[in-house]
């Protein structure tokens, strides 16, 4: 009998209605011969109200305390999901993270999971009952309870996915699949019937915001099939799995991501010492600022040079006066910043095979006449900075060029018959 | 170093700011010497709206789940407690009942506590952490958790205090005291600073509302003391304890009480058969359903008897359907109905020292011409059932013919000057 986790988000659980939806969800796996796990967020916005009085109480919270707080919100879900269950005829039982348990790391509110003992759910389940998870919790090696973090629930699923074998973890969610860009962005944004799990990390860390990257890392690394779909429809989603499985598209771009929410900056006149930017990078990581989208010109005398990177721009004015403090040892002339940046992604492991994977794309930005800051490129990856202005008419391009747009895959299709 | 444990109901923690209140009701025990044990009830309103979607999604909900589901009300109001209490420079954690572990009976959503282990937790007090425990929930022998039943917390606070020797078991409340009678009934009611756990648990039993009948049972067999004050104000409150320390007011009467909730059942004709009797209390005790105030009469035709006894108005008529399937068997005529009854209970460990102590009872009552149906007397209470519309005038007049007025208590002290 094969086992199938499927995973409810916080607006698939959000009413009781929505439960009973669930719950017919998990009836239908049952239905066709599945053992079932179905592991639960809070119903959206409990956790926000938790923290919101967490942080009217203190502002430097003691995060166990927090953890014991914000994780009652998956416990009530995985109550009334069992409820629900149990009153279309299902046997069921709720499992909190230390009953199973699901061991973690001690960090409280960011907790990772080490350890999942699994053989009181396999008797249960080998029972016949649905075991209904709350997600996004655990015990620490202290015996409290921990969380992974918001947004953790994917994890909590993926790691029980891996830890059972199990054929394949469905994530609920409100969207209906992983699109080729931003749907909210790029009216001709197409849903992938598959994608592959380099594929859709590069998406998610590019600022597809549809799977947390560090779900999509787990299941990678055990081989876990993973399904995002709707709970409101009855469309296949998205299967993300390995690359052979996923390759089945003709273009060899998967999609474009795009992210606003960077600021660049420039160092300008270091003297021509590769020490000194490993030093800046190194600086910056220390206070766990992460910087991306380098680069190195020489300036115009000739003699020094100027370096970009950007960063999230929540963390600018940190980083701002962290490099203030250190320009003496960094012996920089001047810090320009500037927030008027959107990078742009383009993700496929198809770039893999190309000779020039970049030259048609900067064909198509010089025709749109949009100057291009930086490029960086990965095995899989391909993105360019680009003032904020352009960013809507760029991806829309780029997005007609790769023939990812939804009425382009069509014709191409019909040509094909 | 002495330990007290401090109760806070949900109405004293139904804000963030009473839960700021509360914190410092634990600093004034801390900053006297006592190590602090502080147990919480959900916030007003959170257990009834979990109660609410449990019956939604579900008639006959399993226990258990709802125990799952119910129990986090408590969590958080520990977990922000815990927080508030830090804000404001006191060590503390929370402790939620499977860690502690609070080991309970298996009955869910009614559990029984068998087992306190104290060994983490005292462990934690002698660090000089405040312990915040959520009230209300344990452990059950399958390693779920389970609740005590509704306002149950009172129990875990009254069981800690019994487990941990402590100094005095403080339920903080929304009333400032006992009192003589309900005042929200009996203007001239006034709050006792003393009574005994017999005289308390007689008026829980009869209807004050003030504690559960449950923990002032476990506090007398365990000789907590208990005292029972407002959180909002800084009067002491009335202590619980035995009958020495207790006695020290001149009334033989502690108090009165009273119920509106009842049903007077009357089976008629029966058969002159005291087994018979006996099967009637027999079948409906094994239907949970518990009478009172029994009464036979012998008819006017003096062959038969009619059977009278009260049992509460929510299950009366579960038991009229009990009553008339078994008709045949208990022989009995008519089952006449009357749910215009008022039940006044007299509470006095002095009652155990007169000699007719209905006596003067019976006279107020004949001054007001108010008709008695059946009287019952046990040994420190005296019961009457009368009809609903007198039962506010003759609480009145009982409560001042024993002298229970505050203003009489008043004219009595100043005349023992």
């Amino acid at each position: 009998m094969t086992c199938i986790v499927q995973k409810f988000g916080g607006t698939s659980v959000a009413t009781l209605d929505l439960i009973k939806k669930a719950a017919l969800r998990v009836k239908s796996e049952v239905d066709a011969g599945h053992q079932v796990v179905a592991v639960v967020s809070a119903m959206a916005g409990t956790t926000n109200a938790l923290v919101s009085s967490i942080r009217d109480l203190s502002t430097t919270y003691d995060r166990a305390e927090y953890d014991a707080i914000v994780s009652s919100g998956e416990q009530v879900t995985a109550g009334l999901l069992a409820l629900a269950l149990q009153n279309i005829g299902l046997p069921a039982r709720s499992w909190l993270g230390w009953q199973i348990p699901i061991h973690t790391s001690i960090q409280y509110a960011g907790a990772q999971i080490k350890r999942i003992e699994t053989d009181a759910l396999l008797a249960d389940l080998k029972k016949g009952f649905v075991a209904v998870v709350a997600g996004f919790q655990g015990l620490s090696p202290e015996g409290r309870v921990t969380t992974l973090g918001r947004g953790g629930s994917d994890t909590t699923a993926v790691a029980l996915a891996a830890a059972l074998h199990a054929e394949r973890c469905d994530i609920f969610t409100d969207v209906d699949g992983v699109y080729t860009a931003d749907p909210r962005y790029v009216s001709a944004a197409d849903k992938l019937n598959h994608i592959a799990y380099q594929e859709m990390l590069e998406l998610a860390a590019q600022g597809a915001k549809v799977l947390q990257k560090e779900s999509v890392e787990f299941a990678m690394k055990h081989q876990v099939r993973l399904r995002v779909l709707s709970s409101l429809s009855e469309m296949p989603g998205t299967l993300i799995t390995h690359e052979k499985e996923a390759k089945v598209r003709h273009s060899p771009i998967r999609g474009l991501a795009h992210s606003l929410n960077d600021e660049l900056f420039t160092l300008t006149h270091l003297p021509q010492n590769p020490a000194l930017i490993d030093q800046i990078r190194t600086l910056l990581e220390s206070h766990h600022i992460l910087i991306d989208m380098i680069q190195q010109n020489l300036s115009l005398c000739g003699r020094t040079l100027n370096f970009s990177f950007t960063l999230p721009e929540t963390e600018a004015e940190r980083a701002s006066t962290i490099l203030h403090e250190a320009k003496d040892r960094l012996q920089f002339n001047d810090l320009l910043r500037d927030s008027d940046v959107a990078k742009i992604s383009v993700i496929g492991t198809g770039l893999l095979t190309q000779r020039s994977p970049s030259n048609k794309l900067f064909q198509v930005l010089r025709e749109e006449k949009i100057d291009v800051h930086t490029v960086l490129s990965s095995d899989i990856k391909l993105s360019v900075l680009i003032p904020t202005q352009h960013a809507e008419r760029a991806i829309a391009s780029l997005h007609t060029m790769y023939q990812l747009d939804a009425e382009e895959k069509e014709r191409v299709w019909q040509q094909n018959i």
